[in-house]
């Protein structure tokens, strides 16, 4: 018996990484016996921000789907699906833009946030402004009432809130009002110290091979006080030791202890660290090469995850045009 | 062989009068013989302004095909539709919004103007602002090259043209820019002088009964220096003459002539133009009377003209996803 239905969802705008996995899909692992899940390759959202460059939509898609699927992501227990071939979602987008206030998305401070960050990129698009009524239709359009979230969420999640109120306010109460699951996760650094993030090029893909990680490893940020291998170190400032507390907890105390009084050098440290995270990227790797190698397979997992979320999307959009009285009779 | 495609519409708000009919029916009917016509029931722009109101839609819907059909619009010739019931509109007007810039919607001269006419209703919404990205892809969906519009309409045509040519620019040259068709039509003025418009409750609808419009030809504002019969009248001034000018013109200069010189009373003058009145409209209303009373019929008719219309929206939604490259491959 599952306790609740969620939606949660990544844009593909690129290869997912170790900070993927540890802030968002090792929590939709977990999520999935006891939660229905619908899992989203959100590509239109991913067109808010990257209308420009749609070369790389559908590798990135089909990439996305082979990472859910080598972390454990189950299509037979959860459903994942494609926002752009559930053109169901496009509609509620529309017919809820009718009813959203254009104060509440100029409002939204995470608008403010994005365009402010995002400096470079013109974002001054209708889309781009409407970005938090598409996220409500993904939502509403599965009736879901559990949403994973991260704090910097909470505003959009609240919108999404308020716009089902409004809706069931104005026809007919046909929507829940989701609440936010928030999950504590690791903030995990990228190799240089700063947060991982594609854009800073200091992420670790999951589909890095075993050379190339020790690479990625080798070049990761120490304590820069520690010049001389006898110089004592200071874990608490070093990327290597954050990645150790992660990926190598048993062996944490003793690390930290020999760090302080140079007993262990810096490029030991990393041999190890890169020992302990090819353990642990090993057998997703290779899971991963089993969807990538077989895109046939990979596709009719998202087709059939495809008709399952239509489906409920469809049962969903007929109530809509009821309540709205938008139905032929 | 037609000379190019028109998609042309309205907005399902309430009964067709006479003023819709010369004002844009009768274009219509003339058009469809040149040209490949798409004739839309906006009925997802109805929502733009009236999201609150939506018990009479699917009503609204059935009198208007109702009237089309009655006044010769011809679905042998041409193609009449529902717009929600064409889904890939609300897909490609969700598209569009990503490449078009907030500034064109904001500083759009007709937006403002219909923010200022319609005050009392709430319009700050995100629809309305988006309501000329909707019509685009009204217009584009059906890569229709032409659009017969008033004066009044073409920033919106504008509009659809920039998207058109920012879409073709960033990924595919699919869609033409449409052209607007300028039609001269007289105006038609409402029975007490003013603009004919419902909300000033001075419409003669379509659907008329003959004493029902004498009545109204009755309740016509006049010449009103000419108290008594013997007045001289000024018929330049009138409400009656300016519809006997229309609907009579074999009797014009006669009816001039003659309230100019106070040989025929308003009563009379009136009674005239009910007869011509009342001959124009009797066979639209005979003919309107076969479509209103066999609802399978009519439904049937539009459940037709979705089919082509659909076929073809799906037609360029195809091109749409290859151009921006988020089509499965």
């Amino acid at each position: 018996m599952k306790i609740g239905r969620i939606l949660s969802g990544m844009r593909p705008t690129g290869k997912l990484h170790l900070g993927h996995l540890l802030g968002v899909l090792k929590n939709w692992v977990e999520l999935q016996d006891s939660y229905e899940c619908f899992f989203e390759i959100a590509d239109w959202h991913a067109l808010t921000t990257h209308y420009r460059e749609t070369e790389e939509v559908v590798e990135n898609v089909l990439n996305m789907i082979c990472d859910w699927l080598a972390v454990g992501i189950d299509p037979k227990k959860s459903v994942i699906f494609r926002q752009s071939d559930i053109i169901e979602h496009a509609e509620l987008f529309l017919l809820f833009s009718m009813i959203v206030p254009l104060p509440w998305l100029e409002r939204n401070p995470t608008y403010k946030e994005q365009l402010r960050e995002m400096e470079g990129r013109d974002l001054m698009t209708y889309g781009f402004l409407g970005y938090p009524v598409l996220q409500a239709a993904d939502i509403l359009i599965y009736r879901a009432d559990t949403v994973p979230v991260g704090e910097d969420q909470l505003p959009h999640l609240e919108l999404t809130r308020e716009i089902a109120r409004r809706f069931n306010y104005f026809y007919s109460p046909i929507f829940p009002e989701p609440q936010a699951k928030l999950s504590e996760v690791p903030e995990l650094v990228g190799i240089d110290g700063r947060k991982m993030s594609k854009s800073y090029g200091n992420t670790i893909p999951l589909d890095t091979e075993e050379e190339e990680l020790k690479k990625l490893v080798r070049s990761m940020i120490t304590d820069p006080a520690r010049i001389r291998k006898n110089d004592p170190g200071h874990p608490e400032v070093c990327t290597v030791f954050a990645y150790h507390k992660i990926f190598n907890k048993e062996e944490i105390e003793e690390i930290d202890y020999a760090c302080r009084n140079a007993q262990i050098g810096c490029v030991e440290c990393k041999m190890k660290l890169a020992e302990k995270l090819n353990q642990f990227l090993a057998p997703i790797r290779e899971k991963r090469k089993i969807y990538s190698k077989d895109r046939d397979l990979t596709w009719s997992i998202l087709l059939e995850g495809n008709k399952k979320a239509r489906e409920e999307a469809q049962k969903t959009m007929e109530l809509v045009r009821e309540a709205m009285r938008i139905k032929i009779t």
